[in-house]
Formats: C-alpha cells, sequence, structure tokens
C-alpha cells in the first residue's frame, strides 16, 4: 500500500513536472536544479557564478530550505530575484512546489532560472521538477565514497561540480576516484572542479552554463 | 490521506523503537544514534572513539547506507562487531531494521551499541530508534547555519559535536553562533568539538559517553 501510494505521488510529481517544463520552455527559460548535501557549497556556488555570468544571462533563483530564508538573503543582497520556499520537514521539493514559487513576478525578464534544492543526498534524486540541467554538488571535505554510498542522485544528474578544492590538502580525497564512480554511473556527466571563495575554476562552469543555456533557447526559438 | 498515512507509520515506529528500548536495557546495551550530513565525518568519528574508549567498554555497530558496505568495512577493520542495513533509496534509518539488525549474535557481550544513521539532516529527525542518546554531527566545512535552515534534528538531539575542527581557519565557521543557535533549541545538549584525524577532543568525548553508560547501566542494574 505504501508503495502504491509513493509511486502515485511521483507519478503525479512527474505530471506537474512536465508542465513545468512546457512552460519553462515556452517562456525561454532554461532551468537547472541544484541538489547536494547541506552544506555541500550550492549557494556559495551560485553566488561565485552571479559573479561570472555575463549581462545577456538574467538569472532568477528559487531557494529550497525546510526553514528560514538565509540562502534568499544572500541572494536578494547580490541583487538576484528570488523566492524562497520553506518545506517545513519535507526533505526534498517537488514539483507542484515550482509551479507556485515560478507563478508571478519571478519570471518576468528572466532567461535563467536556478532552483537551489533541499540540502540532502537522498531525497530529491526522485523528484523532477520540470528542470532542463540538474547539476548535483559533491564537497571535498564530504569525502570520496559519497557516489558508491548514495548512487541514485548521481546517476539521475547530467552534470557534478565538486567543490572546495582549496581545503583539498587538508583532507582524505581521491579526485580521481569520484570522476571514476561518477562516469561509471553516469558516463555522459560533465563534472567541474571549483573552489568558489577562491574563484578558481568558476569562469569555466559559467561559460559552459552560458553555452549550454544558448543551445536550450535557440532550439526553443 | 498523505499526512494520515505518515503519521500512522511513525506511531507503528514508536511502538517497536519502545520494545528496542526496553529489549536494549535488559540486555544491558547502551544506545547511541549517531546522525548528520553526508560526508559530515561520523565513521570517523566513531573510529577515534573506539581507539579511546577502554576495554571496559565493549562496543558494536550498526551502520545504515543506502548502498554498500563501505563503513561496515571500516568498522571490520578494527575490529569492532558490525552489521550493515542498506536502506535501498530510503532516507533513514527507523526502529524495525534496528530491531532485525540488533537479533542474532550483535549484541552478544555488548554494552555500548554505536548505530551511524544514513547521512541527512531531514529526514532522521522524525524517527526515534529506541536509543538512549542522540548525538548530532556538524563539520566546519558544512557552515555555521545549518542548525537555522535544519533545526528538527538539532532539537531532537542531546549531544552536538561539531567536527573538523582542524578546517576552521579555512572556512567560514562561527562556532559561537552554532553554540548559541544550539543552546536556543536545545538548551540542554552538550557540544563538543573534535578533530578526529588530528586526535584533538576525542578523549574528552570518549570520556563523558563512558561516563553516560556507566550512569545508563548503574541505573538498569
Amino acid at each position: 500500500m505504501k508503495i502504491v501510494a509513493a509511486k502515485k505521488l511521483l507519478k503525479a510529481n512527474d505530471q506537474i513536472a512536465a508542465e513545468n517544463r512546457r512552460r519553462f520552455a515556452s517562456l525561454g527559460v532554461y532551468v537547472v536544479n541544484l541538489v547536494g548535501s547541506p552544506g555541500c557549497g550550492k549557494t556559495t556556488l551560485l553566488e561565485g557564478l552571479f559573479n561570472q555570468l555575463g549581462s545577456q544571462v538574467r538569472a532568477a533563483v528559487i531557494e529550497g530550505d525546510i526553514a528560514g530564508q538565509i540562502d534568499a538573503d544572500r541572494m536578494d543582497r547580490i541583487g538576484i530575484p528570488v523566492v524562497q520556499i520553506n518545506t517545513e520537514g519535507m526533505c526534498h521539493l517537488d514539483a507542484s512546489m515550482i509551479a507556485a514559487a515560478s507563478e508571478g513576478g519571478l519570471l518576468r525578464d528572466v532567461n535563467l532560472l536556478l532552483i537551489e534544492n533541499v540540502g540532502n543526498l537522498v531525497c530529491p534524486a526522485g523528484y523532477d521538477l520540470g528542470e532542463s540541467l540538474r547539476i548535483v554538488v559533491l564537497s571535498i571535505p564530504e569525502g570520496d565514497d559519497k557516489i558508491v554510498k548514495y548512487p541514485a542522485i548521481f546517476q539521475r544528474s547530467q552534470t557534478l561540480v565538486i567543490t572546495k578544492t582549496d581545503v583539498l590538502p587538508y583532507c582524505r580525497f581521491d579526485v580521481s576516484r569520484v570522476r571514476d564512480d561518477m562516469r561509471r554511473l553516469a558516463p555522459e556527466a560533465d563534472v567541474f572542479q571549483v573552489s568558489a571563495l577562491q574563484g578558481e575554476g568558476l569562469p569555466a562552469i559559467a561559460q559552459w552554463l552560458t553555452a549550454k543555456q544558448h543551445t536550450f533557447l535557440g532550439t526553443k526559438a
């Protein structure tokens, strides 16, 4: 019974996600779903990317958190239009939350929407939000065994960003092991390394993301 | 309907947790539920603690992971009896898994059971496993805003261990902010700081844990 209910919920989510995807395409908005553990550096990565992206990119953000609006405040401070979702205990965003949050004025004059999911390496894996691209973030201090231990979320992401490379000298982390594990689970995935605090690796990601967005908008135009 | 079902599940879990608690008490086993984000250092903390605990403490471990047995292998290498639970996608351990894993020979001649939950700051919060003590682990690289963003799991823990203090110089982390936030949510909680890799802070935690265990076993004797 429980499994059937979960499957029904997932199916309902998939339908709303498909509607979101159609709507985002018709509005000309490229949508990225950013997932990763609590504290892996998702918000700092966003701040760093927005600092790099050129003026052709007009971005907005949806922040997902259990409670509070710390991350929305951070986006606000750098002038990025943002809606904060509080899931009040739920461990992931779902497509209906994104539908609600992206109504109203958030997507006006916007061509890139970044959705920062609840910090969690498990639950967001099964929930399509209607995004065009899912990026999973793994930080060096989390250790190099995470892909083996939490395979679903890595398998279902098209990009891996390894963050906090500045603390690599102080951590046990074999980058080549992580790249090998990712290649096994998601052979097509792009992999980047970045220290958002020191700015290393950000230009490459910003350039790549802009190219992805151009391709998407070009094919939709 | 969904919420009712979840409440029923939680109630069933609470009943099994209460049975676990009675059984652990009758066996003279002090049980700790260790929770925290993926990669916050739970397993390394366990390795460090076992290295410190005296021979009066006879420990066993239950490891909870989505997939794989990396952590169980680590316990095995240091000679700690261990059972690995694979939740196969589920984002937390529950009391029935612990009941099943602690049957058989695991608790023979054991007086301390450490349960390492699935790495997750959300889902394990609501699931009593029948433990006597819940320890939440927060690592320095995760950032000092986690208690505000994931309040439930901190509120429901009796101890906070701040790990990876060796990378404090390279991270944005205000220890006093975290201690203040924890005091607000869980005024009675003990708070420790540790670098398990460098061994700093481990003797204090081991001593404190042994004292907690003695008190528990004394009152049950």
